[in-house]
Protein backbone atom coordinates (compact mmCIF):
# COMPACT_ATOMS: atom_id res chain seq x y z
CA UNK A 1 0.00 0.00 0.00
CA UNK A 2 0.89 3.60 -0.76
CA UNK A 3 0.44 6.70 1.07
CA UNK A 4 0.31 9.81 -1.25
CA UNK A 5 0.30 13.23 -0.26
CA UNK A 6 -2.28 15.66 -2.19
CA UNK A 7 -2.66 18.96 -2.63
CA UNK A 8 -5.88 20.07 -0.98
CA UNK A 9 -8.38 22.87 -2.21
CA UNK A 10 -7.47 25.27 0.45
CA UNK A 11 -3.84 25.02 -0.73
CA UNK A 12 -4.55 25.34 -3.91
CA UNK A 13 -6.93 28.51 -3.39
CA UNK A 14 -3.57 29.63 -1.82
CA UNK A 15 -1.42 29.26 -5.52
CA UNK A 16 -4.52 30.84 -7.50
CA UNK A 17 -5.08 34.17 -5.40
CA UNK A 18 -1.08 34.02 -5.70
CA UNK A 19 -1.01 33.64 -9.18
CA UNK A 20 -4.18 35.36 -9.60
CA UNK A 21 -2.24 39.13 -8.18
CA UNK A 22 0.74 38.14 -10.06
CA UNK A 23 -1.31 38.04 -13.37
CA UNK A 24 -3.17 41.37 -11.88
CA UNK A 25 0.34 43.22 -11.37
CA UNK A 26 1.47 42.70 -14.73
CA UNK A 27 -1.75 43.51 -16.43
CA UNK A 28 -2.52 40.25 -17.97
CA UNK A 29 -5.77 38.48 -17.76
CA UNK A 30 -5.06 34.73 -17.16
CA UNK A 31 -6.29 30.92 -16.89
CA UNK A 32 -4.83 29.56 -13.73
CA UNK A 33 -5.73 25.88 -12.71
CA UNK A 34 -4.41 23.80 -9.90
CA UNK A 35 -4.49 20.00 -10.61
CA UNK A 36 -3.55 16.46 -8.02
CA UNK A 37 -1.02 14.96 -8.17
CA UNK A 38 -2.71 12.40 -10.29
CA UNK A 39 -3.44 14.94 -12.86
CA UNK A 40 -7.48 15.64 -12.04
CA UNK A 41 -8.33 19.32 -12.03
CA UNK A 42 -8.56 20.85 -8.42
CA UNK A 43 -9.18 24.45 -8.90
CA UNK A 44 -9.72 26.90 -11.59
CA UNK A 45 -10.18 30.48 -12.50
CA UNK A 46 -10.58 32.50 -15.73
CA UNK A 47 -9.70 36.05 -15.05
CA UNK A 48 -12.31 38.37 -16.75
CA UNK A 49 -10.87 38.90 -20.68
CA UNK A 50 -8.83 35.99 -20.70
CA UNK A 51 -8.70 33.74 -23.25
CA UNK A 52 -11.50 30.97 -23.57
CA UNK A 53 -9.48 28.60 -25.89
CA UNK A 54 -6.48 28.97 -23.09
CA UNK A 55 -8.52 27.18 -20.00
CA UNK A 56 -7.51 23.69 -21.84
CA UNK A 57 -3.82 24.58 -22.50
CA UNK A 58 -3.46 25.71 -18.66
CA UNK A 59 -5.10 22.39 -17.45
CA UNK A 60 -3.03 20.47 -20.06
CA UNK A 61 0.34 22.51 -18.42
CA UNK A 62 -0.88 21.16 -14.98
CA UNK A 63 -1.33 17.83 -15.93
CA UNK A 64 1.88 17.44 -17.91
CA UNK A 65 4.11 19.17 -14.80
CA UNK A 66 2.39 16.88 -12.57
CA UNK A 67 2.69 14.11 -14.76
CA UNK A 68 6.58 14.69 -15.51
CA UNK A 69 7.14 16.16 -12.40
CA UNK A 70 8.86 18.38 -14.43
CA UNK A 71 8.22 22.11 -15.45
CA UNK A 72 7.01 22.49 -18.83
CA UNK A 73 9.26 25.03 -19.66
CA UNK A 74 12.48 22.71 -18.74
CA UNK A 75 10.96 19.95 -21.16
CA UNK A 76 11.19 22.22 -24.39
CA UNK A 77 14.89 21.81 -25.04
CA UNK A 78 14.34 17.60 -25.37
CA UNK A 79 11.30 17.85 -27.38
CA UNK A 80 13.12 19.11 -30.45
CA UNK A 81 13.69 17.33 -33.70
CA UNK A 82 16.47 15.12 -33.30
CA UNK A 83 16.32 15.05 -29.82
CA UNK A 84 15.38 12.07 -27.62
CA UNK A 85 11.89 13.06 -26.39
CA UNK A 86 10.96 14.58 -30.06
CA UNK A 87 7.16 13.85 -30.42
CA UNK A 88 6.15 13.59 -26.89
CA UNK A 89 3.97 16.05 -27.19
CA UNK A 90 1.37 14.18 -29.16
CA UNK A 91 1.31 12.41 -26.24
CA UNK A 92 -1.39 11.78 -23.71
CA UNK A 93 -4.07 11.99 -26.20
CA UNK A 94 -2.49 15.27 -27.60
CA UNK A 95 -2.68 16.66 -23.55
CA UNK A 96 1.24 16.91 -23.36
CA UNK A 97 2.72 19.81 -23.78
CA UNK A 98 6.21 21.87 -23.00
CA UNK A 99 4.13 25.39 -23.73
CA UNK A 100 6.03 27.02 -20.74
CA UNK A 101 4.05 27.70 -17.63
CA UNK A 102 2.97 24.56 -15.98
CA UNK A 103 5.16 23.57 -12.48
CA UNK A 104 4.92 20.87 -10.17
CA UNK A 105 4.56 21.82 -6.64
CA UNK A 106 6.34 19.73 -4.12
CA UNK A 107 6.13 18.72 -0.30
CA UNK A 108 9.74 17.65 0.92
CA UNK A 109 10.72 17.03 -2.50
CA UNK A 110 7.18 14.97 -3.62
CA UNK A 111 4.80 16.27 -6.16
CA UNK A 112 1.49 16.63 -4.55
CA UNK A 113 0.21 18.64 -7.67
CA UNK A 114 0.81 20.99 -10.49
CA UNK A 115 -0.55 24.73 -11.69
CA UNK A 116 -0.84 25.77 -15.26
CA UNK A 117 -1.02 29.21 -16.61
CA UNK A 118 -2.04 30.09 -20.06
CA UNK A 119 -3.60 33.10 -21.98
CA UNK A 120 -0.55 35.23 -22.41
CA UNK A 121 2.56 34.79 -23.71
CA UNK A 122 4.73 32.28 -23.01
CA UNK A 123 6.75 34.00 -20.40
CA UNK A 124 3.65 36.20 -19.20
CA UNK A 125 2.20 32.45 -18.44
CA UNK A 126 5.49 31.31 -16.93
CA UNK A 127 5.82 34.56 -14.82
CA UNK A 128 2.58 34.07 -12.55
CA UNK A 129 2.68 30.25 -12.52
CA UNK A 130 6.13 31.13 -10.67
CA UNK A 131 3.96 33.12 -8.89
CA UNK A 132 1.79 30.42 -7.76
CA UNK A 133 4.75 27.64 -7.63
CA UNK A 134 6.28 30.12 -5.13
CA UNK A 135 4.00 30.97 -2.80
CA UNK A 136 3.08 27.22 -2.67
CA UNK A 137 6.73 26.38 -1.75
CA UNK A 138 7.04 28.98 1.00
CA UNK A 139 4.55 27.91 2.92
CA UNK A 140 4.27 24.36 2.34
CA UNK A 141 7.61 23.11 0.75
CA UNK A 142 8.44 21.92 3.90
CA UNK A 143 4.82 21.41 5.37
CA UNK A 144 5.97 17.55 6.62
CA UNK A 145 8.96 18.94 8.65
CA UNK B 1 -23.74 43.03 -34.03
CA UNK B 2 -24.37 41.23 -30.56
CA UNK B 3 -24.12 42.95 -27.29
CA UNK B 4 -23.06 39.45 -24.67
CA UNK B 5 -23.79 40.09 -21.00
CA UNK B 6 -21.62 37.05 -19.41
CA UNK B 7 -20.84 36.13 -16.20
CA UNK B 8 -17.09 37.31 -14.39
CA UNK B 9 -14.88 35.70 -12.18
CA UNK B 10 -16.07 37.51 -9.25
CA UNK B 11 -19.57 36.41 -9.80
CA UNK B 12 -18.74 33.12 -10.48
CA UNK B 13 -16.63 33.14 -7.26
CA UNK B 14 -20.13 34.48 -5.52
CA UNK B 15 -21.79 31.54 -6.66
CA UNK B 16 -18.52 29.25 -5.98
CA UNK B 17 -18.10 30.31 -2.48
CA UNK B 18 -22.60 29.81 -1.65
CA UNK B 19 -22.44 26.45 -3.50
CA UNK B 20 -19.69 25.05 -1.24
CA UNK B 21 -21.30 26.50 2.21
CA UNK B 22 -24.12 24.27 0.90
CA UNK B 23 -22.22 21.62 0.45
CA UNK B 24 -20.61 21.86 4.16
CA UNK B 25 -23.59 22.47 5.60
CA UNK B 26 -24.95 19.01 4.21
CA UNK B 27 -21.40 17.36 4.85
CA UNK B 28 -21.20 16.41 1.19
CA UNK B 29 -17.67 17.31 -0.69
CA UNK B 30 -18.41 18.40 -4.18
CA UNK B 31 -16.93 19.30 -7.27
CA UNK B 32 -18.73 22.83 -7.94
CA UNK B 33 -18.24 25.26 -11.31
CA UNK B 34 -19.31 27.99 -13.55
CA UNK B 35 -19.34 28.32 -17.06
CA UNK B 36 -20.14 31.10 -18.73
CA UNK B 37 -22.91 31.64 -21.38
CA UNK B 38 -20.55 30.06 -24.24
CA UNK B 39 -20.16 27.03 -22.11
CA UNK B 40 -16.47 28.07 -21.25
CA UNK B 41 -15.19 27.27 -18.04
CA UNK B 42 -14.59 30.24 -15.46
CA UNK B 43 -14.13 28.93 -12.43
CA UNK B 44 -14.05 25.08 -10.55
CA UNK B 45 -13.30 23.57 -7.05
CA UNK B 46 -13.43 20.47 -5.99
CA UNK B 47 -13.50 19.79 -1.90
CA UNK B 48 -11.37 17.51 -0.71
CA UNK B 49 -12.86 14.14 -1.19
CA UNK B 50 -14.87 14.82 -4.09
CA UNK B 51 -14.75 11.79 -6.54
CA UNK B 52 -12.24 12.92 -9.30
CA UNK B 53 -14.34 11.46 -11.70
CA UNK B 54 -17.73 13.68 -11.52
CA UNK B 55 -15.15 16.88 -11.82
CA UNK B 56 -16.35 16.53 -15.70
CA UNK B 57 -19.67 15.75 -15.56
CA UNK B 58 -20.33 18.75 -13.13
CA UNK B 59 -18.53 20.72 -16.23
CA UNK B 60 -20.77 18.75 -18.40
CA UNK B 61 -23.90 19.28 -16.48
CA UNK B 62 -23.29 23.39 -16.62
CA UNK B 63 -22.23 23.20 -20.42
CA UNK B 64 -25.66 21.75 -20.79
CA UNK B 65 -27.25 24.39 -18.87
CA UNK B 66 -26.04 26.88 -20.44
CA UNK B 67 -26.54 25.70 -24.00
CA UNK B 68 -30.13 24.38 -23.26
CA UNK B 69 -30.89 27.28 -21.19
CA UNK B 70 -32.20 24.80 -18.75
CA UNK B 71 -31.66 23.00 -15.78
CA UNK B 72 -30.27 19.97 -16.37
CA UNK B 73 -32.67 17.99 -14.53
CA UNK B 74 -35.71 19.77 -16.18
CA UNK B 75 -34.14 18.24 -19.68
CA UNK B 76 -34.88 14.25 -18.14
CA UNK B 77 -38.34 13.55 -18.82
CA UNK B 78 -37.81 14.98 -22.55
CA UNK B 79 -35.19 12.44 -23.12
CA UNK B 80 -36.51 8.87 -22.10
CA UNK B 81 -37.03 6.39 -25.05
CA UNK B 82 -40.04 7.27 -26.53
CA UNK B 83 -39.72 10.84 -25.85
CA UNK B 84 -38.59 13.42 -28.29
CA UNK B 85 -35.47 14.43 -27.21
CA UNK B 86 -34.02 10.54 -27.13
CA UNK B 87 -30.43 10.35 -27.55
CA UNK B 88 -29.54 13.98 -27.17
CA UNK B 89 -27.68 12.61 -23.86
CA UNK B 90 -25.07 11.31 -26.79
CA UNK B 91 -24.75 14.78 -28.08
CA UNK B 92 -21.92 17.23 -27.86
CA UNK B 93 -19.67 14.41 -28.08
CA UNK B 94 -20.97 13.13 -25.49
CA UNK B 95 -21.23 16.14 -22.82
CA UNK B 96 -24.55 16.56 -22.99
CA UNK B 97 -26.07 15.68 -19.88
CA UNK B 98 -29.69 15.39 -18.14
CA UNK B 99 -28.61 14.37 -14.75
CA UNK B 100 -29.33 16.71 -11.99
CA UNK B 101 -27.00 19.37 -10.80
CA UNK B 102 -26.86 21.85 -13.83
CA UNK B 103 -28.51 25.21 -13.96
CA UNK B 104 -28.77 28.38 -15.47
CA UNK B 105 -27.87 31.59 -14.15
CA UNK B 106 -29.70 34.15 -15.53
CA UNK B 107 -29.37 38.25 -15.33
CA UNK B 108 -32.85 40.29 -16.82
CA UNK B 109 -34.06 37.41 -18.35
CA UNK B 110 -31.13 36.18 -20.32
CA UNK B 111 -28.53 33.49 -19.78
CA UNK B 112 -24.88 34.78 -18.40
CA UNK B 113 -23.56 31.21 -17.15
CA UNK B 114 -24.38 28.60 -15.51
CA UNK B 115 -23.20 26.49 -12.27
CA UNK B 116 -22.55 22.82 -11.98
CA UNK B 117 -22.07 20.05 -9.28
CA UNK B 118 -21.78 16.86 -8.72
CA UNK B 119 -20.13 13.83 -6.60
CA UNK B 120 -23.16 13.70 -4.64
CA UNK B 121 -26.21 11.82 -5.24
CA UNK B 122 -28.23 13.63 -7.65
CA UNK B 123 -30.50 15.33 -4.82
CA UNK B 124 -27.75 16.10 -3.18
CA UNK B 125 -26.07 18.00 -6.82
CA UNK B 126 -29.40 19.68 -7.05
CA UNK B 127 -29.93 20.85 -3.89
CA UNK B 128 -25.90 22.52 -3.76
CA UNK B 129 -26.52 24.19 -7.55
CA UNK B 130 -29.65 25.80 -6.66
CA UNK B 131 -27.82 27.11 -2.77
CA UNK B 132 -25.37 28.62 -5.89
CA UNK B 133 -28.30 29.64 -8.36
CA UNK B 134 -29.67 31.57 -5.46
CA UNK B 135 -27.29 33.24 -4.31
CA UNK B 136 -26.00 34.19 -8.07
CA UNK B 137 -30.20 35.60 -8.38
CA UNK B 138 -30.10 37.49 -5.25
CA UNK B 139 -27.72 39.59 -6.03
CA UNK B 140 -27.42 39.48 -9.87
CA UNK B 141 -31.08 38.88 -11.37
CA UNK B 142 -31.85 42.14 -12.31
CA UNK B 143 -28.35 43.31 -12.14
CA UNK B 144 -28.94 45.97 -15.02
CA UNK B 145 -32.12 47.35 -14.23
CA UNK C 1 -3.04 19.15 2.09
CA UNK C 2 -4.52 15.63 2.41
CA UNK C 3 -3.37 12.31 2.89
CA UNK C 4 -4.38 9.54 0.20
CA UNK C 5 -3.70 5.74 0.56
CA UNK C 6 -3.48 4.09 -2.88
CA UNK C 7 -2.95 0.86 -3.95
CA UNK C 8 0.62 -0.45 -5.08
CA UNK C 9 1.55 -3.12 -7.22
CA UNK C 10 2.06 -6.15 -4.87
CA UNK C 11 -1.36 -5.86 -3.55
CA UNK C 12 -2.80 -5.09 -7.19
CA UNK C 13 -1.11 -8.79 -8.21
CA UNK C 14 -2.41 -10.13 -5.19
CA UNK C 15 -6.01 -9.35 -6.38
CA UNK C 16 -4.90 -10.30 -10.10
CA UNK C 17 -3.94 -13.76 -9.11
CA UNK C 18 -7.18 -14.31 -7.12
CA UNK C 19 -9.10 -13.38 -9.89
CA UNK C 20 -7.33 -15.29 -12.06
CA UNK C 21 -7.64 -18.29 -10.19
CA UNK C 22 -11.33 -18.18 -10.24
CA UNK C 23 -11.35 -17.27 -13.77
CA UNK C 24 -9.44 -20.85 -14.75
CA UNK C 25 -11.51 -22.50 -12.14
CA UNK C 26 -15.16 -21.47 -14.20
CA UNK C 27 -12.72 -21.97 -17.65
CA UNK C 28 -13.67 -18.42 -18.55
CA UNK C 29 -10.43 -16.51 -20.20
CA UNK C 30 -10.38 -13.00 -18.56
CA UNK C 31 -9.07 -9.25 -19.31
CA UNK C 32 -8.40 -8.38 -15.56
CA UNK C 33 -7.41 -4.96 -14.17
CA UNK C 34 -6.52 -3.06 -11.28
CA UNK C 35 -6.70 1.06 -11.28
CA UNK C 36 -5.66 2.76 -8.60
CA UNK C 37 -8.35 5.67 -6.11
CA UNK C 38 -7.37 8.03 -8.98
CA UNK C 39 -8.53 6.03 -11.75
CA UNK C 40 -4.80 5.50 -13.60
CA UNK C 41 -3.89 1.41 -14.24
CA UNK C 42 -1.67 -0.20 -11.81
CA UNK C 43 -1.74 -4.01 -13.45
CA UNK C 44 -3.79 -5.52 -16.03
CA UNK C 45 -3.43 -9.12 -17.64
CA UNK C 46 -5.45 -10.97 -20.76
CA UNK C 47 -5.62 -14.42 -20.16
CA UNK C 48 -4.89 -16.58 -23.88
CA UNK C 49 -8.13 -16.55 -25.36
CA UNK C 50 -9.47 -13.67 -23.86
CA UNK C 51 -12.10 -10.89 -25.91
CA UNK C 52 -9.63 -7.59 -27.21
CA UNK C 53 -12.39 -5.56 -26.93
CA UNK C 54 -13.04 -6.38 -23.69
CA UNK C 55 -9.63 -4.80 -21.77
CA UNK C 56 -10.95 -1.71 -21.97
CA UNK C 57 -14.18 -2.31 -20.68
CA UNK C 58 -12.45 -3.76 -17.81
CA UNK C 59 -10.16 -0.84 -17.43
CA UNK C 60 -13.32 1.17 -17.50
CA UNK C 61 -15.73 -0.63 -15.36
CA UNK C 62 -12.28 -0.26 -12.78
CA UNK C 63 -12.49 3.16 -13.80
CA UNK C 64 -15.91 3.93 -13.27
CA UNK C 65 -15.53 1.56 -9.47
CA UNK C 66 -12.99 3.72 -8.12
CA UNK C 67 -14.77 6.95 -9.36
CA UNK C 68 -17.42 6.39 -7.93
CA UNK C 69 -16.84 4.42 -5.17
CA UNK C 70 -19.32 1.71 -6.11
CA UNK C 71 -19.87 -1.76 -7.86
CA UNK C 72 -20.75 -1.03 -11.51
CA UNK C 73 -23.67 -3.66 -10.73
CA UNK C 74 -24.89 -1.39 -8.22
CA UNK C 75 -24.71 1.55 -10.63
CA UNK C 76 -27.40 -0.32 -13.03
CA UNK C 77 -30.59 0.02 -11.72
CA UNK C 78 -30.34 3.99 -11.33
CA UNK C 79 -29.08 4.26 -14.56
CA UNK C 80 -32.27 3.12 -16.35
CA UNK C 81 -34.54 5.42 -18.73
CA UNK C 82 -36.75 7.67 -15.92
CA UNK C 83 -34.29 7.16 -13.00
CA UNK C 84 -32.12 9.94 -11.84
CA UNK C 85 -28.87 8.87 -13.05
CA UNK C 86 -30.34 7.90 -16.55
CA UNK C 87 -27.63 8.91 -18.95
CA UNK C 88 -24.33 8.86 -16.78
CA UNK C 89 -23.22 5.93 -18.93
CA UNK C 90 -22.15 8.10 -21.60
CA UNK C 91 -20.14 10.12 -18.92
CA UNK C 92 -16.54 10.20 -18.67
CA UNK C 93 -15.86 10.40 -22.16
CA UNK C 94 -17.80 7.42 -22.62
CA UNK C 95 -16.07 5.36 -20.06
CA UNK C 96 -18.44 5.52 -17.49
CA UNK C 97 -20.02 2.06 -17.32
CA UNK C 98 -22.61 0.15 -15.20
CA UNK C 99 -22.01 -3.11 -16.64
CA UNK C 100 -21.35 -5.38 -13.90
CA UNK C 101 -17.51 -6.56 -13.18
CA UNK C 102 -16.47 -3.20 -11.32
CA UNK C 103 -15.68 -3.25 -7.49
CA UNK C 104 -13.58 -0.76 -5.38
CA UNK C 105 -11.13 -1.88 -2.97
CA UNK C 106 -11.33 -0.75 0.57
CA UNK C 107 -9.37 0.04 3.18
CA UNK C 108 -10.24 0.79 6.43
CA UNK C 109 -13.93 1.98 4.51
CA UNK C 110 -11.62 4.61 1.70
CA UNK C 111 -11.35 2.99 -1.43
CA UNK C 112 -7.74 2.74 -2.38
CA UNK C 113 -8.32 1.26 -5.58
CA UNK C 114 -10.93 -0.83 -8.12
CA UNK C 115 -10.70 -4.09 -10.43
CA UNK C 116 -12.40 -4.70 -13.38
CA UNK C 117 -12.92 -7.55 -15.23
CA UNK C 118 -14.30 -8.30 -18.88
CA UNK C 119 -14.54 -10.70 -21.39
CA UNK C 120 -17.09 -13.19 -20.27
CA UNK C 121 -20.89 -13.08 -19.27
CA UNK C 122 -21.63 -10.36 -16.73
CA UNK C 123 -21.80 -13.19 -14.36
CA UNK C 124 -18.83 -14.32 -15.02
CA UNK C 125 -17.20 -10.80 -14.97
CA UNK C 126 -18.78 -10.66 -11.88
CA UNK C 127 -17.85 -13.73 -9.79
CA UNK C 128 -14.09 -13.20 -11.26
CA UNK C 129 -14.00 -9.23 -10.26
CA UNK C 130 -15.13 -10.53 -6.59
CA UNK C 131 -12.97 -13.41 -6.06
CA UNK C 132 -10.07 -10.36 -6.51
CA UNK C 133 -12.14 -8.09 -4.51
CA UNK C 134 -12.24 -10.88 -1.52
CA UNK C 135 -9.00 -11.44 -2.24
CA UNK C 136 -7.93 -7.89 -0.97
CA UNK C 137 -10.85 -7.58 1.57
CA UNK C 138 -9.30 -10.86 3.18
CA UNK C 139 -5.09 -9.27 3.51
CA UNK C 140 -5.81 -5.58 3.30
CA UNK C 141 -9.24 -4.18 4.77
CA UNK C 142 -8.28 -3.79 7.68
CA UNK C 143 -4.68 -2.69 6.45
CA UNK C 144 -4.12 0.48 8.65
CA UNK C 145 -5.61 -1.15 12.00
CA UNK D 1 -6.16 -18.51 -43.70
CA UNK D 2 -3.77 -17.42 -41.73
CA UNK D 3 -1.85 -18.76 -38.90
CA UNK D 4 -0.68 -16.03 -36.22
CA UNK D 5 1.80 -16.72 -33.34
CA UNK D 6 0.83 -14.54 -30.71
CA UNK D 7 2.68 -13.87 -27.35
CA UNK D 8 0.87 -15.32 -24.15
CA UNK D 9 0.42 -14.53 -20.61
CA UNK D 10 2.96 -16.20 -19.45
CA UNK D 11 5.27 -15.43 -22.01
CA UNK D 12 4.50 -11.63 -21.54
CA UNK D 13 4.62 -12.06 -16.98
CA UNK D 14 8.43 -13.32 -18.34
CA UNK D 15 8.81 -10.02 -20.01
CA UNK D 16 7.57 -7.98 -17.37
CA UNK D 17 9.49 -9.80 -14.65
CA UNK D 18 12.65 -9.44 -16.30
CA UNK D 19 11.90 -5.66 -17.24
CA UNK D 20 11.12 -5.19 -13.46
CA UNK D 21 14.60 -6.49 -12.26
CA UNK D 22 16.24 -4.31 -14.30
CA UNK D 23 13.89 -1.30 -13.39
CA UNK D 24 14.75 -2.64 -9.93
CA UNK D 25 18.54 -3.00 -10.37
CA UNK D 26 18.46 0.92 -11.57
CA UNK D 27 16.28 2.09 -9.14
CA UNK D 28 13.75 3.64 -11.93
CA UNK D 29 10.10 2.56 -10.98
CA UNK D 30 8.48 2.08 -14.47
CA UNK D 31 5.22 1.43 -16.73
CA UNK D 32 5.85 -1.75 -17.77
CA UNK D 33 3.31 -3.35 -20.64
CA UNK D 34 3.52 -6.00 -23.00
CA UNK D 35 1.04 -6.07 -26.41
CA UNK D 36 0.43 -8.73 -29.04
CA UNK D 37 0.89 -8.59 -32.77
CA UNK D 38 -1.97 -6.66 -33.22
CA UNK D 39 -1.62 -4.18 -30.61
CA UNK D 40 -3.80 -4.95 -28.12
CA UNK D 41 -3.00 -4.98 -24.61
CA UNK D 42 -1.90 -8.45 -22.79
CA UNK D 43 -0.33 -7.09 -19.66
CA UNK D 44 1.02 -4.38 -17.83
CA UNK D 45 2.36 -3.27 -14.60
CA UNK D 46 2.62 0.13 -12.81
CA UNK D 47 5.68 -0.12 -10.23
CA UNK D 48 5.14 2.04 -6.90
CA UNK D 49 6.38 5.37 -7.78
CA UNK D 50 6.35 5.25 -11.79
CA UNK D 51 4.68 8.09 -13.62
CA UNK D 52 1.05 8.26 -14.00
CA UNK D 53 1.17 9.46 -17.53
CA UNK D 54 3.78 7.61 -18.55
CA UNK D 55 1.72 4.33 -18.60
CA UNK D 56 -0.42 5.37 -21.88
CA UNK D 57 3.22 6.04 -23.46
CA UNK D 58 4.12 2.89 -22.37
CA UNK D 59 1.46 1.20 -24.07
CA UNK D 60 1.84 3.45 -27.22
CA UNK D 61 5.51 2.71 -27.55
CA UNK D 62 5.12 -1.45 -27.46
CA UNK D 63 2.13 -0.49 -29.90
CA UNK D 64 4.09 1.39 -32.23
CA UNK D 65 6.89 -1.85 -31.85
CA UNK D 66 4.07 -4.22 -32.41
CA UNK D 67 2.51 -2.26 -35.51
CA UNK D 68 6.00 -1.02 -37.38
CA UNK D 69 7.99 -4.30 -36.51
CA UNK D 70 10.70 -2.20 -35.44
CA UNK D 71 11.69 -0.55 -32.16
CA UNK D 72 10.53 2.82 -31.56
CA UNK D 73 14.05 4.39 -31.08
CA UNK D 74 15.34 3.69 -34.56
CA UNK D 75 12.20 5.50 -35.84
CA UNK D 76 13.22 8.85 -34.52
CA UNK D 77 15.75 9.48 -37.32
CA UNK D 78 13.14 9.36 -40.02
CA UNK D 79 10.57 11.25 -38.48
CA UNK D 80 12.52 14.68 -37.96
CA UNK D 81 11.51 17.37 -40.22
CA UNK D 82 12.66 16.68 -43.99
CA UNK D 83 13.18 13.18 -43.58
CA UNK D 84 10.39 10.91 -45.40
CA UNK D 85 8.23 9.82 -42.44
CA UNK D 86 8.02 13.22 -40.69
CA UNK D 87 4.29 13.50 -38.67
CA UNK D 88 4.21 9.90 -38.32
CA UNK D 89 4.18 10.33 -34.67
CA UNK D 90 0.98 12.08 -35.14
CA UNK D 91 -0.81 9.37 -36.26
CA UNK D 92 -2.52 6.38 -35.06
CA UNK D 93 -4.88 9.07 -33.18
CA UNK D 94 -1.13 10.54 -31.57
CA UNK D 95 -0.44 7.10 -30.54
CA UNK D 96 2.29 6.13 -32.72
CA UNK D 97 5.75 7.08 -30.71
CA UNK D 98 9.35 7.17 -31.95
CA UNK D 99 10.56 7.89 -28.27
CA UNK D 100 13.01 5.17 -26.97
CA UNK D 101 11.28 2.30 -25.37
CA UNK D 102 9.21 0.13 -26.98
CA UNK D 103 10.45 -3.00 -29.04
CA UNK D 104 9.23 -6.13 -30.78
CA UNK D 105 9.29 -9.80 -29.51
CA UNK D 106 10.25 -12.04 -32.36
CA UNK D 107 9.89 -15.92 -32.65
CA UNK D 108 11.23 -17.47 -35.51
CA UNK D 109 11.55 -13.98 -37.64
CA UNK D 110 8.07 -12.99 -36.67
CA UNK D 111 6.50 -10.08 -34.33
CA UNK D 112 4.82 -12.00 -31.82
CA UNK D 113 4.19 -8.81 -29.82
CA UNK D 114 6.35 -5.88 -28.10
CA UNK D 115 7.24 -4.42 -24.79
CA UNK D 116 6.89 -0.91 -24.03
CA UNK D 117 8.35 0.92 -21.19
CA UNK D 118 8.31 4.63 -19.75
CA UNK D 119 8.89 6.68 -16.75
CA UNK D 120 12.64 7.03 -17.02
CA UNK D 121 14.54 8.82 -19.08
CA UNK D 122 14.89 7.60 -22.10
CA UNK D 123 17.64 5.64 -21.95
CA UNK D 124 16.93 4.24 -18.85
CA UNK D 125 13.48 3.41 -20.15
CA UNK D 126 15.22 1.39 -23.49
CA UNK D 127 17.05 -0.33 -20.85
CA UNK D 128 14.56 -1.51 -19.31
CA UNK D 129 12.84 -2.73 -22.25
CA UNK D 130 15.99 -4.34 -23.75
CA UNK D 131 15.76 -6.38 -20.02
CA UNK D 132 12.77 -7.64 -21.08
CA UNK D 133 13.19 -8.07 -24.64
CA UNK D 134 16.47 -9.97 -24.44
CA UNK D 135 14.75 -12.39 -21.75
CA UNK D 136 12.26 -13.43 -24.15
CA UNK D 137 14.91 -13.86 -26.96
CA UNK D 138 17.10 -16.13 -25.42
CA UNK D 139 13.74 -18.49 -24.22
CA UNK D 140 11.46 -17.74 -27.32
CA UNK D 141 13.28 -16.44 -30.34
CA UNK D 142 14.04 -20.13 -31.67
CA UNK D 143 10.46 -21.29 -29.78
CA UNK D 144 9.03 -22.76 -32.47
CA UNK D 145 12.59 -24.71 -33.87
Amino acid sequence: MQVITRIGLSEANHVLDAAQRQAEAIGVPQNIVVVDESGHLVAARRMDGAKFIAMDIAINKALTAAGSRKATRDLAPVVVPGQAAFGIHAQANGRFTTLAGGIPLIVDGVVVGAVGVSSGSTAEDQAVAEAGASAFAERFAGYAE
